[in-house]
């Protein structure tokens, strides 16, 4: 698929209404899933999880910390899974990085250039130039983390936050959320929220009306489909996978 | 170095005292720092570096990002770098990851077994659940992100938050060093603060009076070494580095 100068989010909506399907498929080579502990038995884990859902993938979200547990040749493997999932199949990333000027780069280098991810999960609390590094190049794609599903997303992200600096009223994952739709002026930026969470995805929608939702955790997780993506989806009906 | 059922801040401390100086030194193999861009470039300039402060290094602390850049061959260099680390100087591995449950395990194994170091760096937005496997094990150690010192950082870390629930009050930064401070029950977790923010600091020590400090910046980001110092260390005159 020809993909020059085509924005990330345009390339994931082509392949979406390509296979009318909105799911996006995890590659997590747990060790308790691999005969051995590794590079080639993470990749042949993956590869069938690839020949089994091509047909029904919205997109691919290979989880780099199951690829790194196993060293340089797990590192290889992920390089390898990306290459092995069609050019049509968009491929997230998830591996949740975070830093600053320089090394936001080399990170972005890592996931675009090095493994040719087409997206990344990324995480907010070190603020706008941080994210920056990761959305400069509008083929590529970045959520940033807004609400999990975890105990200890309340610890912080349900915080009643106020700052009248920053025009900040409600909890911390709402402010994350309108800080994205601002810090989105090329289009390539997405939110992480957990499926489970019927009613922060509505407040995270109300936030952040235009921007796309990774909702990881239907099924697995124990999320109500349906209830998410009432909750979740834009007017369009798009917006969510 | 015997280390045996010895805590990760202990060993800190021991080596402390033993060279008497609190420095830090960044591994951060730049692109432009080297001649090519391969894995044995970065492990050679990484060595020179260690060659040249091995006598006054309290800690070494690779950057993660340069080196997965680089690819598998980068993270093979990462592993021979922290090889090439004398015994009794620990290594604290800047990843500032942060991922829940089975995924925070992955990390865990990466950064302490796959690659040896003796703390990493981790990100607190995930909350205590995804804190938690990466001090389980007391010999390892971890710095958990506060306040940076980039302009982005006042986006979420300055924020006041406001929770009854949660008995906080105050900026977000200071909710961060408050939990570290509960979340520390095996006295092996730490914070990173910005060293150019001598008043942020003095909050996060008010906030968190036991915890390690890691405060990079001193001198190349500018920060001024004796303000840092005053508003950091703990009363025993450790505490920060």
């Amino acid at each position: 698929m020809q993909r020059i100068e085509m924005n990330f989010f345009d390339f994931l909506e082509s392949r979406i209404r390509a296979i009318d399907s909105l799911l996006c498929v995890g590659l997590d080579p747990h060790p308790s899933d691999l005969p051995e502990l590794t590079g080639s038995a993470a990749l042949e884990f993956c590869r069938g999880l690839i020949d089994a859902t091509v047909n029904f993938a919205a997109a691919y979200k290979p989880n780099a910390a199951f690829f790194e547990a196993l060293g340089p040749e797990g590192i290889a493997a992920l390089r390898d899974v990306i290459a092995a999932i069609p050019d049509e199949v968009p491929v997230i990333l998830d591996a949740k990085r975070g830093d600053i000027a320089s090394t936001a780069d080399a990170y972005a280098r890592a996931a675009f250039g090095v493994l040719a991810a087409d997206a990344l999960t990324i995480n907010p609390y070190l603020g706008h130039d941080a994210v920056e590094p990761f959305i400069s190049d509008p083929e590529k794609g970045a959520f940033l983390l807004c609400k999990t599903s975890n105990p200890g997303a309340s610890d912080l992200q349900d915080l009643e936050v106020h700052s009248t600096r920053y025009r900040a009223q409600g909890a911390l994952y709402e402010h994350v959320a309108r800080l994205a739709q601002t810090w989105n002026t090329r289009g390539n930026l997405g939110l992480v929220v957990g499926a489970t969470q019927a009613e922060a995805l509505a407040r995270v929608r109300a936030a952040a009306p235009d921007l796309w939702i990774l909702a990881p955790g239907v099924g697995a997780q124990g999320g109500d489909l349906r209830a998410a993506l009432q909750a979740g989806l834009r007017a369009d009906g798009l917006g969510m996978l």
